[in-house]
């Protein structure tokens, strides 16, 4: 098949490099024209994705910012046509979708939102790998849940990235779990790692402080974007973990043994009902 | 050498396992017959560590909760002698050592306080492994920080268990770095499982939801006692945590997109800046 690729990032990079390595002719586009040429060089992708050439792809991915995705699809839209599938990457779901839902009626193209779960804290093409999206969730937003052709051919579309699962799901609810799973993570990460404490960590730190500050490594302005995007949903889950770690200051303050035992039980059982054993 | 443990539950039963392994002798003793019963049918446990046995160890490994470490070396404290070493292993050290140095001093044997920083989930004998402090870091806390002589003696005797790193330090150091490092982060995974948002996850989350909740499965009763223990440590990190947390609220609240880039390239700054790339 033909993929088109829009933004060459770690996103987009990895899904080049995937389907270049499972044998597909890979096209692509990046504003930053040496971005591209190093994608070329590298092999991973054969050439540019133009106007001319988004009409003959059978899968365009695009993997930029929110605003980006929905300007690309705005301004080149017409030139899509009947026989590609479009998927975007972006990380919020209503936003893109209820701008692109519209935009694929309009000019007569077949859209679908997507969100691939996987990434690595740092940015850009030299870190993208095949192997990114390996028994990765991979979420799909589609405007119909009962267009059942539509989501097979997607899923073998998306065959060479290697996903280890898909969920077909509405924007809402995208957007409400991603708030929790992904966002609020990173903000915690990002705000864990500025206690004055953390300069000296080493020798005292082990697998809780690891994975407690993995992700404040992130790229602002990506996040920031995504976080405002979603700030309905992202400032309700950060009030539900302040209120309950108001829970666990309360009973340290009273020396409250016992209610710290239950708040600390309670947690316990929710990871377990949650993730089993 | 023979090594005596008290206490044969995940850590204590780690260590019978490494010293059985590595071909040394190894007697126990637990409060709980039956898993002191097992441990001996398994092999990984040569006999009791007695009143008549305690002065014939090279190295004891107190494995129990802090109160229990102190009132074990307050009862058989007579007992031990001048031959052995005797490391606590507990997660607070203030209140273990300022009980056990005046102890050590009393009645005449060696003493340090001990962190080695590894874990699961799970606790019990059951789930010991030898290796499981393979490469991860030991905290020592030393009565006198000048006496290499120790030092170097408890290297030698702690070798078996393959630890990656020592770090000398003060009880009051300890403690301070792992309310930070360790106790907050069991406290905050512990507080995020509690979404209403987490029963659904699967499907829409990947290492970042997985990182910030591993640790909310903990034993209650273990980590109350050490949060009360080490109280003030403890809340000031959860204020910095809490007080850092709402800057970003703020910067939502108000739409500031430039205000959340900043704070989120903080936190970035800040996590390359301790660990690296």
């Amino acid at each position: 098949m033909t993929v088109g690729i829009v933004g060459l990032g770690l996103i987009g990079g990895s899904f080049a490099k995937a389907y270049h390595e499972a044998g597909h002719r890979v096209l692509a586009f990046d504003t930053d024209q040496s971005v591209f040429d190093f994608a070329v060089l590298s092999g991973a992708v054969d050439g540019l994705l133009s106007e001319e050439s988004l009409s003959s792809c059978d899968l365009i991915l695009i993997a930029v910012y929110p605003s980006a995705a929905v300007d690309y699809l705005r301004q080149h839209g017409a030139h899509i046509g009947p026989k590609p599938v479009v998927i975007d990457c972006c990380g919020t779901k209503r936003l893109v979708c209820d701008a692109c839902f519209p935009l694929a009626k309009e000019y007569g193209f077949t859209y679908l939102g997507g969100h691939p779960m996987a990434g690595t804290h740092n940015s850009g093409f030299k870190y993208a790998t095949p192997t990114m999206f390996h028994n990765a969730p991979m979420v799909l937003v589609p405007a119909d849940h009962n267009d059942i052709d539509l989501l097979s051919r997607v899923k073998e579309l998306l065959a060479p990235a290697g996903f280890g699962r898909f969920s077909i799901t509405t924007a809402e609810q995208h957007d409400e779990m991603i708030a929790f799973t992904s966002q609020l993570a990173h903000v915690v990460s990002n705000a864990y790692i500025k206690s004055p404490t953390a300069g000296l960590h080493k020798g005292f730190s082990a697998g809780s402080y690891k994975d407690m500050t993995r992700v404040a490594w992130l790229a602002p302005e990506m996040w920031a974007e995504l976080f405002l995007e979603n700030k309905d949903f992202l400032m309700a889950e950060l009030d539900t973990l302040m209120a309950n770690l108001r829970q666990y200051q309360d009973a340290m303050v009273h020396n409250d043994l016992p209610g710290l035992v239950r708040l600390l039980d309670e947690g316990r059982k929710r990871k377990e009902e949650v993730d089993g054993r």
